[in-house]
Order: structure tokens, then sequence, then C-alpha cells
């Protein structure tokens, strides 16, 4: 079982991957979170230089191909051999994010970010995504608070990634390409309210990911509970 | 007009690259010479992980994929620009060595070589491809002369690169893979012999070239003479 987060920026995602790991594993399964870019030892070398924004100057095209490189390594390496173990792994942006960073807001056509999906995930298809809605200015209203009251030394600003600078009109656009993928994928992705409480946003994710779990091998949660 | 010139190590590939240049200068072209992984910027730094061995331990896929980044920086930034500038561009190495190193000797299946060609070469295709064929024997041991000669403090070894340090056996395997693909697509590809005296493989090279160029815009060969 394969489960994927998505949305931009300020949506709460790490905070629910926690909630639903934590949930996940009261309920007796075995849970890996892992998050993109990087998740590997090789793609995390990548994500600093992805992040950092040094591959900008190298162009969309072959910033584009890099995230994949990554993404590939990540799959290989850490989320095809936890699935073939039946883990849930849960990850923090994938293939989506690809899509609507380098394919809608970058610019890059279609059947290029096509063709690189196909290359990175090599048939790892998330079973469900989970794409948290916001409305651009709200999620980087919380990015901008998370950053200055979490991280920096009083009084001083944290500095914001590269993807976090970008301008509002860039987020919303995201937004509606989110919106676009999940129209176009019902069966696979499931948008949820990132503007409601953080204990109805969890409540919700469990809704949609429960029913979709595969039964445990070794027994359900009442096992679980009676041991 | 776009040229690639493949084969294996010690092949005389850019002693050959230096002599089709000179001769097609000679006949007032304007000619781009260039060479893989690497010939941009952005490629030439992902050049230098690729040929230590840094990448290797990121896995087959991972590293392919770098490759494809390299040759995506290099099409976009200096090839096609080249190309619509009207230059005859020759390239040493290209497309059929990755299909080669990576695909054959790398194990990597056909479709994911073919999906990361795709997006690395972005339609740009090669107009003529020389492919130089020799025993693989004789060519380790041009390269091994060719370091111990030409680069290292007296009584010293060169290093080989880590491509050039590979068993006897996967340099066969590569040769028997670049005559597939020269009889897969004979309209692009041509093998020449590359155990032929330098000058002999030149003229050789120069006849398979010269009739493919197209018109030059200021005037042909006749015309240069007279000036």
């Amino acid at each position: 079982m394969f489960v994927t987060f998505e949305g931009g920026e300020g949506a709460g995602k790490s905070t629910q991957i926690r909630l639903l790991a934590d949930a996940l594993r009261e309920r007796g399964r075995t849970v890996l979170t892992t998050r993109e870019p990087g998740g590997s030892p090789g793609a995390e070398a990548v994500r600093h230089v992805l992040l950092s924004g040094a591959a900008q100057e190298f162009g969309v095209r072959m910033e584009a191909i890099l995230f994949a490189a990554a993404r590939s390594d990540h799959v290989e390496e850490i989320i095809r051999p936890a699935l073939l173990k039946g883990a849930v792994v849960i990850c923090d942006r994938f293939m989506d994010s690809s899509r609507v960073y380098q394919g809608v807001t970058g610019n890059l056509e279609l059947p290029f970010i096509e063709a690189l999906e196909r290359v990175a995930v090599n048939g790892v298809i998330p079973d469900c995504t989970i794409i948290f809605d916001l409305p651009a200015s709200l999620g980087l209203e919380r990015v901008r608070r998370r950053a200055s009251a979490a991280e920096a030394p009083a009084g001083q600003e944290v500095e914001l990634d590269r993807f976090e600078k970008e301008e509002l009109e860039t987020h919303e656009k995201r937004r509606e390409a989110f919106l676009d993928i999940a129209a176009a994928d019902p069966k696979r992705c499931h948008v949820v309210d990132a503007s409601a409480a953080a204990s109805d946003i969890a409540a919700a994710v469990l809704a949609i990911v429960e029913p979709l779990l595969p039964r445990s091998g070794g027994g359900g949660p009442d096992t679980e509970a009676a041991q």
C-alpha cells in the first residue's frame, strides 16, 4: 500500500503524515514515512542541489531530470523494498508534484514530463494520493509564520527555500493544477480541505486510507488490541 | 547537420573529429566540435561525477538518468542553438553510447533507455553517425599506451577512468552492440574500420559526411576555392 500526500506549501502535509502513520501503527501496521525530493542517500544528495537553486542555472529540463534521478533512487532503494515487505509507505510529495511544479509552472511539455515520470517511478504508482487543498494566500502565510516561529533565532526571519519564495499567482496556478490531477484520476486521488482543524483533517485522511488497506497478514486491529 | 562519432575506447575518435572538422572548415563550413558526457557547463559538472565513479554507488538507474540530465543540458544549451545557426555539429559520443553502455552492458531494460533517450535528445537526432569499429583488445591496448605515453610522469602509469578499466569481455560486448545499432539503422549509421591508418580513416569519414552536407548558404566549395 503506497500513499502519497500532495499539495502546495503550508498545507500541513508533514503534520498529517505523522498523524496518519501513528494511527496506522496503532492498528498494527508497519509504516514507513518518507519524503521527496530525497528519501534515500543518493536522492538526498540531489535534494540539496535542487532546493538550494544551484541547478536552476542549468535550465528547467536538466532540473526536471535531476528530480527524476532522485525519485528513481528513492523508489528503487527505499519505496519498492518497503512495499515488497508489506509496509504501508507514506510519501510527502511524489510524481504529482513533478507534474505540477515542473510541468505546469515550469512550462515543460506533457510528453517530456510523462516520459520522465515513467522512467523515475518504474511501475511504482501510488495506490492512494491525498491532495491537500488550500487557498494559496493561506498556505503562504502559514509557511512564513512557521518559518519565523519555529526555526529563526529571536527577531530574525528564516530564509525560505526557492519554491516558497515564488509569487502568489504561481501558487494559485499550482493549486488549480493539483485539483485538475484529482479530477482526472478520481480513483487514486482524494482532495481534503486543508484549511480545516488538524484533527478534522486527520479524521478525513484516515477515513480515506483505512478502507483501502489490504487485510493485514498477522491479524487485524482486534488481535493487536487483545495482546 | 549533426554528426556523431561512436565506438569503444581507443578507436581514435577524437583524432578523427579534429581531422573532419579541419576538412569541413577548409570547405567553408562553420563547425562546432563537442563531446559527451559534458559539452556544456551544466553537463561538464555532471561529467565529473559520472566518470569518477561517484554516482556508481547510487545504482545504474540513477546513473543513467544523470547521463540523460547532462545530455539534455548539452542539447539545449549547445547543440540545438548551433544547428539553428547552420553549423555542422560533430559530437564525440551521443545517444548510441547510452544505448550501449547503460542499456547493453549496464543491463537496463530497453523501454527505460528509450524513454530517457527521448527526454534527453528532445528531437535532436543525429543526421549521420560514424561508428568506429575495432577489436576490443586493440582498443584497450591503445588506451593503455596513450595513457602511459602522453600523460604520465616518467615511469608512472596514468590512472584509467572507470570505463577504460572494465574487462575485455565487456568491451567486446559493446563492440557487438554498436554493430547491431548500425545494422538496425543503416540510413543514419556508417561503420568504419578503426584499425586502418589515420589518414585512410579520415578519407573514409569525409567520403561519408560530405555528400550528406546541405548546400552551404553563401556558395559551395568551388566558390570558396575561387576566392
